[in-house]
């Protein structure tokens, strides 16, 4: 697949690249989007939930790139570990919340497996918390 | 494997046990803890590693165990998501705050696909975010 | 681990090459066969399962391939997604269906995480499907 | 987290609920979008994607849910599991079909491993298929 | 889907299921592959595969089955932990390599995401050895 | 993120590094240690957690490389699959192991997901195995 060039997309595509554009002030829309604009239905979509869940809402925007890190180092999403850290420095992120962050998330990958080969039961004051 | 009891257990355990309980101001340590005795090297370990990255640093705690969350949702481990949701909870996560950051790891687990699939190359203004 | 050359490999090897290539109608097998051919025993198990279960069946062909690819961007295998689009579009598959394609492994990662998260019960009319 | 009653919904909640049950002619919502409703912004974009997506489209419906399935089972999602194999037979998957689906599961997540293991270099004839 | 009974079980079936018993000397066959019979031609493949490479090779039978273990608490497969700690105890395990193949299960998981987070360049002198 | 240079490192990041440098017999630390001494404390526990579990125990040394390799494959960390597999060479693994190990890892990625899409019970005599 190739990136959708900005300038001969189709009219569906165009609008929600001028709304990526107009959201986050800035003067083009970076790879992901034009990839995906191969799918005019998924750009909208994926755009649609995303502008509303990262922004404004109930946990600060900072924390939720931040969480947005720590799946795609799970998962191994090298584009997704570029743009959302970028993300999250734009937003105030120092290095020392980075590498805090790996750490963590080193950390949660290891008592989660640590958590299941035990097959540990759920202490009962944790069975209303979720 | 059983859980450890507290009063069988052996001094290095006991130590270990009683720093969770005077770090965390509780009366009993939980499940995962009393699992991880059997290994007595990693229990001590595990705890030391958390005490200290979970603690006081450069991300607020709050944070750190929302990451958590995340990352054990994304991995599928229940003990895991039922006692840092209610850790969370205990740093003061609103309803309205998780259930925004599971839609978050929602988003998060889709785009990483997205990015995948179409193996979007890396922005050139993101390059030296990571 | 180096490739094997199909002119110095073993009796055992060459005959599972000649093999792919006869039922194939390929004039030489791709790289996936020539690293596995390391381990011989692997190489003819593996040959013999994806020979059996990709070909005719129950499923047409290039379902088992859309299936493939899916799988295979869920688990971050390039030369996977590589060799099963490829195969996909020689079994028809369209830009347009690859493209809806992803985005189903999109949709497909969000909601295992939501239901995963909210641990939604299976309702009653789901539970004989599996 | 509860599910949410449609009666005492909000009107934004009822409204994606009678979407729902408009578009898949039924007459109550599952528990996934029930537990979803929590987050309000959420059970709208997902079902907004989820019911453009997987409806018509260049994929048959069937072909879809298969794929859902496969993705579901890789990621274990027991919810999504079930939910999406009463799908696939509603759109007429039979049990042989369904068998072979899990094959094809189980295979493709060991041919990902071993690609991976020995970094199988992609070749030349599909670097133009994705 | 549900178990197929030894008893009524096609020829081709029943032939597997006597190999499983006579290789294995027990009496009867578990869980796995009597559900995996409802695709007979992915339960010879699987069994055939299986006998082969978990049966006398290069490596010896406990550490094979370890392993298998080690992969089954990453993928979070409660069968397969139960069915290869078993198979390891039965092959000599005792409690505490048990214990002590956790702990490495939990490190490697957690060493993994962070030599993908930082991404880590793989050392010259570690160029050559896969 | 880079590198932290071991000239310059800080004295609490130079005492790990000799610590590694002496505990191996070797002259130098590799790029792992160096890219997570940039979160200190993380550097100091990661080690201690490896040098303690890794080294002398329950089980041979060159078993737990061969784990480490197979999560690694499963994780799809191609650094950890590189310095692991090259750590165990060094231990004394033989080609034919590795391939056999890998052979491992395929097929436990496979089964360990047509015991979850058969939702397998576990049988009666392995409930007391784990």
């Amino acid at each position: 697949m190739k990136p959708v060039d900005p300038k001969t997309a189709s009219a569906e595509v165009k609008a929600v690249f001028e709304d990526i554009k107009t959201s986050r002030k800035v003067k083009s829309v970076n790879n992901f989007w034009r990839y995906l604009a191969n799918e005019p239905r998924m750009l909208r979509h994926t755009w649609e939930s995303l502008k509303s869940i990262m922004g404004p809402g109930h946990l600060d925007p900072l924390t939720k790139e931040l969480v947005y890190v720590a799946i795609s180092i799970t998962n191994n999403c090298e584009y997704c570990m570029a743009s959302h850290t970028a993300a999250a420095r734009a937003k105030g992120a120092t290095d020392a919340q980075i590498n805090e962050l790996y750490a963590v998330v080193g950390l949660a990958n290891m008592t989660n497996r640590l958590a299941n080969a035990y097959k540990v039961p759920v202490d009962e004051q944790f069975k209303n918390a979720t």
